[in-house]
């Protein structure tokens, strides 16, 4: 399992961007390969947006950003928000 | 409920580092409001950490950092990392 993390700063309209965000959600969340799914934003700054994803590998999250619709899709988040996507592997964790 | 992403940018050794916060993540596990948290390391810049962690809300994980274990922890971990903490809300999710 590998944990993506995109930090979006967003320049263009919030609700725009969450709607856009939440149709490219959609789409990943029918790939083979996705886990689960969290877009989170600062309290102290509304532009700054995290998504924190699980995958089960990099190659199946590449697999999907490969397909037609993401295009799309990468092109309205773009429009609206640049972002810094990394890869992570978790290193520890306590859940409840 | 709110989430603390604290990104750590080690400059010391790593398994140094990963001690640390273990111990200081063992100190919190133990404070009331908190819920959960993963460590998680960029695979592709392995002194690029990433903390998140769910808390009940941001008062506790201030009330927390109050308590005189922590300057100690902090201390450690500072002289190991530059951090850049921040908190959020959940916006949009999807689980399994």
């Amino acid at each position: 399992m590998i944990v993506f993390v995109n930090r979006f700063t967003v320049h263009g309209p919030l609700d725009e961007f969450e709607r856009a965000f939440a149709e490219t959600a959609a789409f990943f969340a029918g790939c083979p390969g996705f886990i689960s799914h969290r877009l989170v934003r600062s309290t102290g700054d509304p532009r700054l947006y995290v998504n924190i994803a699980e995958w089960t590998d990099q190659g199946a999250l590449r697999a999907a950003t490969e397909r037609p619709p993401f295009q799309e899709h990468a092109g309205r988040l773009r429009a609206l928000a640049s972002s810094d996507p990394q890869f992570f592997e978790t290193v520890a964790e306590r859940r409840p």
